[in-house]
């Protein structure tokens, strides 16, 4: 018997006809005899009230009160497709947080679930039953209320199939699936159907935002195979799998970018141990996000340059930051306010020889101007100027095979 | 140290702002050394919402997915108003229904509390903390979510204060408290300062709907003082107390009166054991409430008539009914289907001859025609011809010093 987790973003529940339509799917998946374990969200827009409401009365809203508050957004949703469920004839009860319950442990409104008590809501699947799950919550030691942060159903979904020991996890959302690039700007775009953990971390830290990050790392940990499809299609979704499980007919699987970039270049910096430490603890204090970094080898074995890449909204705060650290000298500083990132993820791309250069002359080719450079074993980034960034994807993905 | 409980029904906590007007309420009560436990409603409208999405889904929506969905109404207020204390410095933390936890036993959407936990509480209250639980609400045995019916939210505050040992229970309202008459009907209807926990049965049973009658009957049961006050105003409400406690300088407290009524006679009834419980077995069967019942001694030793009213929607089922009702032979039926009942209440009418006599008197010199009298310890009802309602509500109300 096969045991899947399915998991419904907010939009997939965003009204009663879509929970209903949600039941439809799962009705289905169970009947074909597969043990279900359904993990929901809460409807979309719901979360944000709630957080508009608390800030009403506290823009410093109490954390612990707020996890209580956000987390009876899950739990309408799962009483609603529970009763949507019964209705339809399918054995079905919700289990909220506390009533398997979900350990949890951390922060409030950023805890990480620890572990599950799997008895009662396996005994009810093996009786036959659909246990319907809130996402994004838990109960911690102390037995308070808690959140794993925007975007913790997917968490909540990849920990339930890691502790229930599920066959599978398949995420349901409003896109089809996982695109060889961004289908709203790029026609050409592709369904992939199927991808490594690694490409996909690659591809959704890049702004292919169909999936949390840290559920798809929990998720490459535990080797839950995953899919990602449409609640509103039958169409097939992306697979996502570990590497081995994969054919690789093309190097490289999809092209990302990021807009609202900055590039700040720090030039003869004293290259010695420790320099890069300083740069970048003061900006890590101050929770600006810092991308790419790339420092070249020193030419004079005195002096490097170091570049790096931050959002635009945090070009001001750097710049003061920057200025008023004692601990970097610097003979210069440059920087560039509409940059884009743009790059090819493959994990073809380590036995492919070549991709490098052919990345770098298409650019060429087209009078694209690379203002830096970072690479990893499965990707390949390049910063540019902010406008040639869809003509840059659109190239790239024509040279790799995509369209 | 005097321990409070203070309740704050749905309107109260009915947006933002009032919930900051509640928590500023609680601050004051809080800083004259009062340990304050605040049980509170779901936002006006809410718990409306939530049904009509469950009725979107079914007409029968689940029972005991119905309960964890109504729930998160006063989940969500309980956070915000915890929320809202701590931003103005007050100590505080919600306890939700399985935190506490709060038992109940009973059927899904009915249930009765039977315990609370205190000891967690308690503690919290001892160190200074204001302790926020959702009304309405509590887990089963199994530890299932149960609600404990519409407006269950008073008959949780007065739950808790008897559990906690509470010396006062305060329900915050709409209204400035329990009224000598209906004041939106009758403006020289008057705020009754003390009332006894029997006449304010009489009254809300009455249609004067300020408590839940199961909550009175509770704080009666275990002599726990209320008090029914505006959250809107810093008028004092009204003490509802042990009968004893109250000077009564008037006979009569209040006069109250239902619409909608109808009245139906049986005449030529046999007068034999038996025969009222084979009239009305049926009607209760049919979930019909029979409101007074009236039968006067028989004159003839055979035969006797039946009075009894009902609400108008019900009148057509209830003549079905009797039609079908094979064990009660009678001559004839009458019905009049625009009735209503207007009601004395008070608890100094059994010390105070004349009452009767000045009821009847004054409805007589206003050429009222009364249809039917029913009479109890503090109440005497009658039924009169629905349009001379309000008139003989206003005659009484003047002729019993009520203005």
């Amino acid at each position: 018997m096969i045991k899947k987790v399915l998991k419904f973003g907010g939009t997939s529940v965003g009204s009663i006809e879509r929970i209903q339509h949600v039941a439809n799917i799962i009705k289905k998946e169970h009947e074909l005899g597969h043990q279900i374990i359904a993990v929901v969200s809460a409807m979309a827009g719901q979360t944000n009230e709630l957080i508009g409401k608390s800030k009403a009365i506290s823009d410093e809203f109490d954390k612990r009160e707020l996890d209580v508050l956000l987390s009876s957004g899950e739990q309408v949703t799962s009483a609603l497709l529970a009763g949507a469920l019964k209705k339809i004839d399918v054995k079905s009860k919700s289990w909220l947080n506390w009533q398997i319950p979900i350990l949890t442990e951390g922060d409030y409104n950023n805890s990480r679930i620890i572990n599950m008590n799997v008895e009662k809501v396996n005994e009810f699947l093996n009786n036959n039953g659909v246990a319907v799950i809130p996402g994004y919550q838990g109960i911690s030691k102390n037995g308070d209320v808690t959140t794993i942060g925007r975007g913790g159903s997917d968490a909540t979904a990849v920990a339930v199939a890691k502790i229930f020991n599920a066959d599978t996890c398949e995420i349901y959302t409003d896109v089809d699936g996982v695109f060889s690039t961004d289908p709203s700007k790029i026609p050409l775009a592709k369904k992939i159907e199927k991808i490594s953990y690694d490409e996909m971390l690659e591809l959704s830290s890049l702004g292919a935002k169909v999936m949390q990050s840290s559920a798809v790392q929990t998720a490459m940990m535990y080797n839950i195979p995953l899919e990602v499809r449409s609640t509103f299609t039958d169409r097939k979704g992306t697979k996502i799998f570990d590497q081995q499980n994969i054919d690789y007919s093309k190097s490289v699987t999809g092209v990302a970018y990021s807009k609202d970039d900055a590039k700040i270049t720090l030039i003869g910096v004293a290259d010695k141990p420790g320099v890069a430490a300083n740069i970048f603890e003061p900006l890590n204090k101050a929770q600006i996000n810092v991308d790419m970094v790339i420092q070249n080898i020193s030419s004079d074995n005195k002096t490097t340059d170091v570049t790096f890449t931050i959002k635009r909204d945090d070009l001001l705060k750097t710049k003061e930051i920057l200025k008023n650290n004692k601990n970097v000298k610097y003979k210069k500083i440059t920087y560039n306010d509409k940059v884009a990132k743009v790059s090819i993820v493959g994990a073809g791309m380590v036995s492919t020889p070549g991709v490098t250069y052919r990345m770098f002359r298409g650019l060429a080719d087209h009078k694209i101007n690379i203002l830096a450079i970072s690479t990893s074993e499965i990707k390949l980034s390049v910063i540019i100027d902010e406008e040639n960034t869809l003509n840059a994807v659109k190239k790239l993905h024509t040279i790799f095979d995509l369209d």
